[in-house]
Formats: C-alpha cells, structure tokens, sequence
C-alpha cells in the first residue's frame, strides 16, 4: 500500500506549491487591475512573467511526469478495498491533464505566441479604435495558422477544434458543441423575430442619474443577502468585473458603478457574486490543490448567469428587492412596479454588441463566434474574408447586419490574445443554468416562493451539494449527468426563454 | 575586459529576478495590510513564506558567490581607463554584503530563529495584554541568546552588537553609536527638564471633532504638494503607516485617521511622504538592482522626519498650510493662528510611550533601548532583571518612571521578532536630518521664506541630488561626510531643538 500511495503525496506538496505560486500571481493581478498607479505598467508585467514562469515550470517539472508514471493510468485502477481513495483519483487525472496540456507545448512555441498575442493585443485595441481591419488582419491571420500548430501539439480525436476547446471546457467535443448550438440556434431565431415584432418594454427610469456611492452599498447589502462571505474577499471596482481566487480563504470580486445605467452595477455584481459562491464553495478536501477550481469555464457560467439571470431577473426576485433599492434612490423609482421593473430589466432587442446583449440574443452572439472559429481553424475560410462572414452570419442569426467591422469582426478582444475557443462556454453557461434550475425547481418546493421572500438560502445549499463542493473532481459532463439524469440540451434554456418572453412580450 | 564583465552582468540579470520577487512579495504584503479579507490570514501566510523562500534562494545561490569570487575584491580594483564603472563597484559591494549576510546563517538557524519568534510575536502580545512580563521573560531569554549566537555567526571586530546593528544600519560600530548617543543624551536631559519646567502649550483644539474623509482630502492635497508622484504610488489606510516599495514605479504608503487626533493623519503622512520620496527619487541606473534601496535604516528615517519634523513641524510650513486646512475644517480651526498651531505640534511632554513621543524626548526613549540592548547581548545585564534595568533607565533619562511593564518594556514589538539592533536607526535619522539640513540651509538660499510660500521644491531638488540618486550606494557614512563634509554629529540636532524649543517654551 504504501509505496502506492507515496508518489501521490509528493505530487499533492508539488501541486500545493504550485496553487500558492499561482495565488501570488492572482493577488499581483488583482491590484494591477483595481488599485495600481498609472506607471507602474512595465515593473509589474516583468513580476507576472517571473510568477508565471515559476508557475509553470512547477507544473511541468519533470518529477512530476515521473511521480504520475509511478502512479499509474487512474482508469486501470483496481477496484474494492484496495483502490484508491475516490479523491486521490480525481487529483491524479487533474494533475496528469494538467501535466499533459502545459508539457505538450515546446517552450519556443509558448514564446512565440506569447510575443505574438502580447503584440496583437496592442495592434487589435488600435484596429478597433480606427474601425480599421487590415492593421489587424496579418496578426489575425498568424494566430490562426499559430492556433491550428497549437491544437496539433495538444492533440485530438476528431476535429482541430476539440484540442483548443478542451482547454476551456475539459473533455466537451466540438461536435456535441454544434449538436447543441444547432438546436439551440433553430429555438433562438423564431423567438427573437417574435420579439422584435411585439410592443418593446419601457426602461426610461433605469437610465435617470444613480448616484454611484449608492449603487455600492446595495451591492454590498445585495452580495451578502446571497450568502456571499465577506469575510473570505471584497467587492472592488474595476473596468471590467471579474472575480479572482488569491487563496481558499480569498475569493474577491469587482463590478463596475455607471450613473445612467443603473442595471449595470447591479447585475454585474450578481454575476459576479454567482461565480464567487462557486469559489468559496469547493469541499475543505479539496482546498490547496488543483481541484479547488471551477470545472470549466461552462459550468463556472452556468453559476454566475443562473444568479445573473435566472434568479436576479426573475419577477419574484424584484418582489423581494425592489422596495429595498426604491428606500436607496426614492426620487428615481417610486411609483415603479415590480412588473415594470422586472420587464424593464429582461428587454430584448437585437443589437450589435455581445457584451450587451440580453439572455435571448446572447446565444447567437456566441453561435456566429463559434461558427466562425471552427469555419477558421479547419481551413474552411479565410481571414481576408472573415469580416465579410460575420456580417452574413450576424444577418442569418441575429437579422441586422453591423455598419462597421468595429462593430462587427473587431469587437471582441479574445482572437487578439490567443482565445479561439473560448467562447461557446459563454452559451454552455445558459444552456447548465437552465438544465440545473429544472432539476432545482423539482427538489426545492416553493422555490419562487422562497426567493420572492428573499429566501434564497436554500438555493445556495443545493448548489454547494450538488456542485461547489465537487470542485473540478466531476468533468461537466459528469455532473450534468448525476444531477440531472441526462446529457446536455438546450431544451430546459428553450423552454425557459420561452415561457418567461412568451410572458414579458405577451407573445 | 570582457571576461571581467561577464560575472557583473551575469549577477545583475540573478539580481533582478530576487528583486522582481522581493517586490511581488512587497505586493502581497501590501495587500495584507490594507485590503485582504479576515479570515485570509493563513493561505496568505503560506504565499508569504513561499516567496521569501524562493527570494532567498536566489540570493544565496551558490552561483552568486562563484561570480562575486570571479569579480575580486572591489576594495582590490585598479584605477585609471580600466577601472570598473563606479556604478558596479558599488553593486559588487552591495552584493557581496547581501551574500554575506544571507549565508552566514546556517539554514537550520535560520528555521529555529523564525519559529522561535513567531510564536514569541503572539507570546508577547498576550504579554503586553496582560501586563504579564513572567509570560514573555522565558521567549526573551531565548530570543538573546540565539541573537549571542546570530552575532557570532555574523561575525564582528570589535563588540556583537556591531553585527546586529549593521543588519540595519550597514558598516556603523556601536562604538560610533554610543559616542553620538552619549552626547545626544548630555544635550537633551537638561533640554526636556527645562521644558518641563515651563508653561506647557494648549493644544487642545487639535482634539476636536474632525471628520475622516475631509482629513483624507487634505493629506492627499499635501504628499502630492511635497512632490509624491502620485502616477507612482498611492495613499491607503492601515493600522500601523508604512512605506513601501512594489515595483521601481511603484512606491505606496498608508497612513491612519483618528477623528479626534487631527495632527495623527497628517504627520503620518508626511512622514511616509518622506520615505516615499527617498524610494521614488533612486537613480535611473540603479532600478531593478539591490543599489535601488535606502541606503540605511537611519538615512530613510533621516528622510521621513526631516520632511514631518523639521519642515512639517516648522512655523513657515504652517503660514502656507494652515489657511488651507482651515477651510477644510473651518468650524475647528477658524480663529487659531500659525503660532497657535504651530506651538501646538510641537508640545513636549515626556511620556511612557516612544510611538507617541514628540520628537524631543524621543531620542531619549531610544538612548533607553539601546542602552538595555547592549547590556543584554554583552551578557552584563540578565533578562530576569530587565524591567527593573528599564525603570531605572526611564527615570534616569525622561525623570519618569511607568507604573506597569506593559508601559515599560513590554511597549514595543521588536525584541519579540528579534530586532536586537534595529532601535538605533529611529534616532539616528534625527540626527542624519538636522546634519543635512543645516548643510541645506546654506546652500538654498531663503530656504525659510520659500517653506511659508508652499515652495518645497528646491529641497526636493537637493536631496534628489544629494542623497536620493546614490540609493546605496553609497553608505551612510559616506554620504554624511560627502554632503557636510564632517563625520556624523548630534551637535546639529541639539542646536536645532535648543533653538525651536527655546523660542516655544521660552527658556
């Protein structure tokens, strides 16, 4: 037994180092991006490489590739009393993932791209500030020829696409990917062309003037009543909200405050507070290794939008908050209902920008980006003609078509730093929220009732049973299943969008 | 010259990545002095000791010293055309005393000597709680004897205590400090006994109701009006103030606010300000080195208390400052006049406690500590008579005498993490600032007239030029000698404070 169970603790202190290197860098990265002088641009990127570099050659120590040898496959693993303990297997096949994916890379490789996207950030910010898609098209052009080296170097079974995926969304295929989006495009169009047939809701009293000391403090009051624990992070303001693990005991968060636009703060907060809970969430057998982390960038979606949106616009949420937020600003919101307020909150109108789109529109925003990913990664199209595609793609998807390729090609900056498949676990977020709510909905009774009282409590608790606590220790796919007794579909996001619009547009 | 080159080059690339990892550390420890949430305590512990180890490493890496072997004895070098830079003399010096210091202590040391005072750091303060010396005596007698040993290991020429002292003040004997001190003391024991004598100045408009975020607006108004560069830097809030450095365009300090302690913010402020200076103003040539760094613990104090004591607490300063802070608090201050103000920061009164002691008796409590630390490590005084040692110290220097230990010497927390030989530099830097600033005066032509018009510059300019370029390198002795053209002299300091004091209490 015990020359069998050796390697695993070496690998657990290694892995523990490793966590604490990268905490350092998160903290470092933290105040880089709310509290740093102005100046202090150049010193701070020359620490975060040291970090990074340290970090990584960690995780790829060659010790490392030897103490996993020793350790064996953890599929041929006997099973009965002598296996492994259920927890030691799920750390073996993170640390070999993640001992596979940093190592099949060479290091002139990892340099080459880092100088490259570091370099095409710069040019693509420049790009879109002149609405001007040659400066960024040769770098767009390396990226992509770089990126289809990168998944040849990463490896996989069916298509180029799964490899870059798979960093992102572990395990998840491109082609269940396009399965999923197809049905969900086919649900998404009609509904949307329904909308914007039908008379659009009033949101005038969200852009009067919030003062933003005041938008703050119901922040703080709302991210507490969630069951977020301000004792274990900070909510923080930034240019754009992100959450930020520095430690198992630090979860932080940051949201951005605009006095015209008063829903901004308030659900970014939410969204943020949903990615957090997951974060201060995992298991206490999990904290300082790599298990203690979201399983994927889907599932840790799927929290941040299920308390974005699900729950933070749902009508009995506004029942409960509504009167709170109308004690903080009188002026602005008396006389409004809930239903105003919750109609105002959920309106839906096709426009060119991903980042504010509502949750109807949002999918195809995601959708024409993914299209377009797998479209140039397999060779299928070209980046001369990529602006071009994105607008007739975004005329069959969304039904407008963008003036400008700043609108269109150049808005998003995940191609500048390397980022192709990245974004369908932006939608696979949607489509886990909605597929978990149902399962919710039927083991909390009374569950609107509860949240309509401000009792949301009970929610948080399912959430950490049925998936904070795991961790990474469960693939997406794993918890989907055991959650929910099915595979992934986006029928549960469908019916969802279709019975709360078919309402709010009385369709 | 080529291959006498190469080492120096060689050292200053290992050099730059332990300051890039000294000042990641920095960023954490910032962190956790300001913002980091409660219960992040031990995960940031852990980052902290992982840092400074990998810190450590670095500067003790044998490579450093097969390099420093290869570059000779910087004391050996020729002069003429072929001479080494000046510049990397200096870093050969300062680098050899860093590799000096950091191996001499044997690792298994250096381990006993960390748990030993962690755990005494808690004992202590549960001590100082309690008034319960008994508690702390055992952890003391410890502390002094493995301090015996550190000396020991360190080496010396002529007293163990030279060994402790140039830990913080580089290349100083304790024979230089007991002659300065005893002079020190021969000028300010009959000085306070005057003033005590004296009628003693009103202050007590200074205790009045003032609101915390107008006394942020006003500390921010000034550190920038001193030259702080705020695209540099930045101004927190902490427990205990503090300056420190996170990157070479990266300078922060914090201060703390007390509603009724109005003179507790800014002189706070302004002495951080001072220090911040001194790390904003190194040379270009020597950032990202271990030249980039004060050159003395009392040469950075000579900085902090030159600009909150003998600028900020100086009659012009307050002509130019006053009618500024009284339209900030205007219901407090309407009515006190520069002389009323400026009599009331500068009130003496010898009391128990060195943090709150104004900058006349302060160099008594100091003249006490050294006096029982020398005692204690030439093994001529016992730890189990030490506070008896203390009372007697206290009447025969201040002319009073604490009723408890916890007001005596269990008040400060260095001896419980072993700073034997650190107190020295606080009044040190008095004396390093009243001997540079005379040396000024002379040299800024109506330096007084320029302080009461808020024309702070030209001494910035001077000490950017005289003392800030050089960081280390050049010692504080040297610096001294070049700048005043004599060695260091307590007659300077004595002068100044006969003169102001006289002229406030009247003598």
């Amino acid at each position: 037994m015990e020359t069998r169970h050796e390697p695993v603790a070496r690998l657990k202190e290694l892995d523990r180092e490793a966590r604490h290197l990268a905490h350092a860098a998160a903290v470092i990265s933290w105040d880089q991006q709310t509290y740093m002088p102005k100046n202090a641009v150049e010193g701070r990127a020359q620490q975060q490489a040291l970090l990074e570099g340290l970090h990584h050659a960690r995780i790829t120590d060659p010790e490392v590739g030897t103490l996993l040898a020793a350790c064996g496959s953890t599929e041929a693993e006997p099973s009965g009393p002598a296996a492994r303990p259920e927890i030691d297997r799920a750390f073996l096949r993170a640390k070999e993932r993640e001992y596979r994916l940093s190592t099949r890379l060479p290091g002139s490789f990892v340099r080459e791209m880092a100088e490259l996207t570091s370099r095409s950030q710069a040019v693509w910010a420049q790009a879109r500030a002149d609405n001007d898609f040659a400066l960024f098209r040769p770098h767009l052009k390396k990226i992509v020829e770089m990126t289809i080296r990168m998944a040849d170097y990463l490896g996989y079974e069916e298509h180029p696409y799964d490899a870059l995926l798979d960093q992102y969304e572990p395990y998840m295929r491109s082609s269940e990917v396009k399965r999923v989006f197809d049905e969900l495009q086919t649900g998404l169009v009609p509904l949307v062309a329904k909308i914007g047939a039908a008379r659009q809701v009033d949101d005038s009293f969200l852009h009067l003037d919030y003062p933003l000391d005041r938008q703050e403090a119901f922040s703080k009051q709302l991210m507490v009543a969630l069951g977020y624990d301000i004792d274990r992070g900070r909510l923080d303001t930034s240019t754009h909200p992100f959450t930020t693990t520095l430690g198992s005991d630090d979860v932080r968060i940051t949201t951005r405050y605009h006095r015209n636009l008063l829903q901004s703060s308030i659900f970014s907060t939410v969204h943020e507070t949903g990615h957090a809970l997951y974060e201060q969430g995992f298991g206490e057998g999990l904290s300082g290794t790599l298990l203690a982390e979201g399983t994927s960038l889907g599932i840790h979606e799927s929290q941040s939008r299920m308390w974005e949106n699900t729950i933070g616009r749902s009508e009995p949420f506004w029942t409960h908050w509504l009167p709170t937020l109308q004690e903080i600003f009188p002026e602005q919101l008396s006389g409004v209902s809930v239903e105003q307020f919750y109609r105002a909150v959920n309106k839906v109108e096709p426009s060119f920008i991903r980042v504010e789109a509502d949750e109807v529109t949002y999918g195809l925003h995601v959708i024409l980006r993914y299209r377009m990913e797998v479209a140039l990664i397999s060779g299928e199209l070209k980046v001369a003609d990529a602006p071009e595609a994105w607008r007739e793609l975004s005329r069959e998807l969304l039904g407008i078509v963008p003036e400008t390729d700043r609108d269109g090609i150049l808005q998003d900056v995940h191609w500048s730093f390397g980022g192709i498949g990245y974004f369908p676990t932006y939608a696979l977020g949607n489509l886990y929220a909605a597929q978990f709510f149902h399962t919710m909905e039927r083991q909390i009774p009374q569950l609107r009732d509860g949240i309509a009282r401000g009792e949301t409590g009970p929610i948080l608790e399912w959430l950490r049973e049925n998936i904070h606590r795991h961790g990474s220790s469960l693939s997406a796919s794993e918890l989907v299943r055991r959650i929910t007794g099915e595979p992934l579909s986006p029928q549960f996001f469908l019916a969802y969008l279709n019975r709360k619009y078919g309402e709010i547009y009385t369709l």
